[in-house]
């Protein structure tokens, strides 16, 4: 990677030497795959002191309201329509909406000054974003709550730190592929009775102007790696948040821009592209020739049109899939149906790695010195899941709030189609729970249904709202067979095992691996079985329909830039 | 990269510590650039000794008339319509058509297997089969030259250890790829009270099957570095050559095949894929589903199609541009005249990288101490093919011949087109140059041809044919942005420039990086100015419309292959 220059303006080399642990460490990390965050995933006191989650929560209701100011090319008018899914109101913040030619053409001409940027300037840079994005995760954490329904914990940890951490991770990887191009070298060799020597450059040029398309419910997470792996390779990127979540993005850009600004780039590096429901502007943006890069979070149904229309252009994808959990035999049902619990309650189900169809024999399973039949191992998920609603305050912390009315309509449709099943059984009804800070908070519990494959045509569905599908099949054999089946067919993020036969655990790895399922076997306990750790748990693999945007691995930066050379002969 | 596994068979350990030598060596070129190779590039019985030039001509011959055996699946027909452009005649060689869905199911099977063997003797095995095809290098001398009209020197060298170079750099960056991937890892960290100790694993996935579709004039060049990333990520290959040059590939195919079967892994990793130009077979591989990596070197025509239609594949691509030179002042006319003479005459520019337009300010140039005038350049040009021409010996070792009666049509239809062109002017006509060993051979010297502005329609498309196009433009600077635009809109794989002015130089460089136009300046001597070394030079930059297949960046590789992973709890 090329070095600041020699005579690059002292607050350049001040800003590559501030954040250059923070890399070394990065680069560490997503070698040996260890923990590490330069971040704190806990919004305590203890940590943050008592002043901060008092400004951040007030920073955050200090945009309710209001325009949310953007200084941006080509605002023709303002709009927004979030609503927060705790106080069911609507937050009134209306937000700058460009014309999208004026948004590219200003990319194009930040393109310009910003490739020729030192990439080490340009990565330090993003890492200065970080660090001013982690310092307003207070705000961040209620932005995120009050228009995706995350839980505040959830929201200050999984939004921030953790998001942070692998929009650092792709940093570190785009630093990594940068700098595996030399930028110059002396060549020679003899042609007949020449010595030629040749000096080369070569020169790292970016692909062209990004577009970010963020998805709802999760907006952050997805976008930092993209926004910092198109920045650090020098593409200008677009933000485009979903109409219901802007306000996240908002600050980010916010904080892009100003970072930008303050060290004399052209802010228009970042910019936002806002849009309605009504009136989507994302395929503008796709279509236009300067957007050469397009990474999309969001549902399968537009992901799958770009994914099948898209040509010529580099497109990363995360979309969903059905996650499934395979139990062959546990060593202690109440641990393994507590951690499933959890992790289908948390966030209710909304997240990309949220299991929802777990296959279980139907003649039951080894559990420990005993056994388990399959009703029993359907009342021990519905008793943990009683577990976690019995306290509203845990209920709270776990579940959230649904985002979308759109959530409760998949399960009312969904309880109506089981009626006509009569295998079906409903273990445990999806019920609103009382949220003890905000009673008008939209929240449903997880719907826990027994079936058998009669219902294959619900259960090898995503279904986006709260439900577990506990399906009962012949054997555990049986059962890998129809969950790697449906991740190669339907996608997965996240795939889970539960099993003491190593026997098993060894024949069954095969077949996660061909359905390119990344799989997690037998966790239980402190954390969230679905908890995706940057810098080393790789996440989408690119090999079933859940997407091909893995974070991070080279294949997610290095065609975000090409190298252009030139060379003549030495000393000439 | 995993190493062979300590119980892996000796002759598979063997293999691995017999190429580890060439491997390092490779890695160290790709990433300091300088000149090396693990082969030699002149077929001089002072380095090969007196029998193999002898045997290798013995070998190609031995094919002439016969049925190429390969024996792989769903054999339907045989076929073949090569011809010499040396003799005229038929080659009358045969060789297996085999149904497409056959060997897609091949290599599927094969697939399964592949993935499995370890990357380190998946990329030893990619060096013992170039190791084979150095060992038969004369015999694909031969086999070339008379598929592609190549001179018998340059089919040596450039269709030889150079196209095994590009091979084997491609291998080093599939390697380097391979090994950023741990293959396992233990990761910890607090989640409350309990500390979680996580052991995982991440297993490389190949992407699915490779077609290799080869280009007719330089079939080697592009597809060893293609099927050696294929073969090295786990990827099986199917090489489907073009219908006039399937010789050289066909021979390439048995060595892999061969060394597979060698070394006990399934041979339908290669296969050969046989067609028509009548039939042609291409668009059914890569319609199916299993094809995930298609390769193409080729026209633009086909070439575009598939940049335009294929969508959720991966695809690489090198079709061809215009490519330019400008001369802004010389040092020394005649050295530069003749750099570029021998460049266009090489292989009568039927090269990726042969120059077609030259732009020389109308008012001429600065030529050492003096000026030549634009007819002085033009005249200069004329001079420096005559002396190619005159020596018969050297005419066909440079020009060697023409491989189509298509080149010498396009040339027909160019001086018709001139014709009502007044401002035109011919420097040189096209006229065949006798062979001194063939006398029947198509041979065609480059037509050089004296215009201005208004004949755009002509030098601003690539001419599938020998052609030099001298633009009267009215300054250097306009010259540039003409050349660089041409680029930008019509590809470019390699750029020409002649300044002794370093002011020039400098505020044309800029230009060149933003067109992706990789950049000679002031090449004269020994080496072919159009001369791409492996280990340094890049080709294709992917920024312009000659392709995005970049031999060989991190890009070409990195997604060749996936990971998918699975954790679970440390010692349990």
């Amino acid at each position: 990677m090329d070095s600041v220059v020699p005579g690059a303006p002292a607050h350049l080399k001040a800003l590559v030497e501030k954040h250059q642990p923070t890399l070394a460490a990065a680069l560490h990390a997503v070698q040996t795959r260890i923990s590490w965050s330069p971040y704190k995933d806990s919004p305590s006191t203890k940590i943050h002191g008592p002043d901060k989650p008092v400004q951040g929560k007030a920073a955050y209701e200090k945009h309710l309201g209001q325009r949310y100011t953007i200084d941006q090319p080509g605002i023709i008018s303002w709009t927004g329509a979030e609503t927060s899914p705790y106080t069911g109101k609507a937050l009134g913040i209306e937000y700058p909406v460009s014309d999208p030619a004026a948004l590219i053409k200003a990319a194009k001409t930040a393109l310009q000054s910003w490739r020729k940027v030192a990439p080490d300037v340009r990565v330090a840079l993003c890492l200065e974003i970080a660090q001013r994005l982690y310092d307003r995760n207070f705000e961040m954490a209620h932005s995120v709550m009050h228009v995706t329904g995350q839980s505040y914990v959830q929201a200050f940890s999984g939004s921030g730190p953790n998001a942070l951490d692998r929009g650092v991770e792709a940093l570190a990887y785009a630093a990594k592929a940068m700098a595996d191009v030399q930028p110059t070298a002396t060549w020679q060799r003899p042609f007949g009775k020449d010595n030629v020597v040749l000096d080369k450059v070569y020169t790292l040029m970016p692909r062209g102007v990004g577009v970010v398309i963020c998805c709802a419910s999760f907006p952050t997470w997805n976008a930092y790696p993209a926004i910092f792996a198109n920045l650090a390779t020098g593409n200008p990127s677009i933000v485009k948040p979903h109409p219901i979540a802007i306000l996240p993005m908002a600050i980010v850009v916010e904080v892009c821009r100003q970072t930008l600004t303050d060290y004399g780039f052209d802010p228009n590096v970042v910019t936002l592209a806002v849009d309605t429901l009504d009136v989507p502007v994302a395929q503008k943006f796709i279509d236009d020739p300067a957007v050469q890069i397009i990474d999309f979070t969001g549902s399968p149904r537009y992901g799958g049109h770009l994914e099948r229309t898209i040509t010529g252009k580099l497109l990363f994808t995360e979309t969903a899939g059905v996650n499934s959990v395979v139990i062959e035999s546990v060593a202690d049902l109440k641990a393994t149906a507590t951690a499933l619990a959890r992790s289908t309650s948390l966030f209710s189900a909304q997240m990309c790695t949220s299991p929802q169809t777990i296959f279980v024999p139907k003649n039951g399973i080894p559990n420990g010195a005993g056994h388990a039949s399959f009703n029993d191992v359907a009342q021990a998920l519905k008793d943990a899941v009683d577990e976690i609603v019995a306290d509203p305050a845990t209920a709270a912390g776990i579940m959230g709030a649904i985002q979308g009315q759109v959530s409760l309509d998949v399960i009312a449709r969904l309880k109506t189609a089981l009626t006509s099943k009569p295998t079906a059984k409903i273990v445990r009804d999806a019920t609103a729970y009382a949220h003890p800070d905000f009673p008008n908070a939209r929240t449903l519990t997880p719907l826990i249904v027994a079936v058998d494959q009669s219902c294959v045509d619900l259960y090898a569905e995503e279904q986006f709202g709260p439900v577990l599908f506990i399906v009962a099949v012949d054997s555990a054999d049986a059962a890998v067979k129809d969950a790697t089946k449906l991740a190669a067919t339907h996608g997965a993020i996240s795939s889970y095992l539960y099993s003491t036969d190593e026997a098993f655990i060894a024949r069954s790895t095969e077949a996660y691996e061909e359905a390119g399922a990344n799989l997690s076997i037998n966790l239980h306990g402190a954390m969230w079985i679905n908890f995706a750790a940057a810098y080393s748990d790789y996440h989408v693999t690119g090999l079933n329909p859940a997407g091909n945007a893995c974070l991070t691995d080279l294949a997610f930066v290095a065609s975000r830039f090409r190298i252009v050379q030139r060379r003549r002969p030495a000393n000439s």
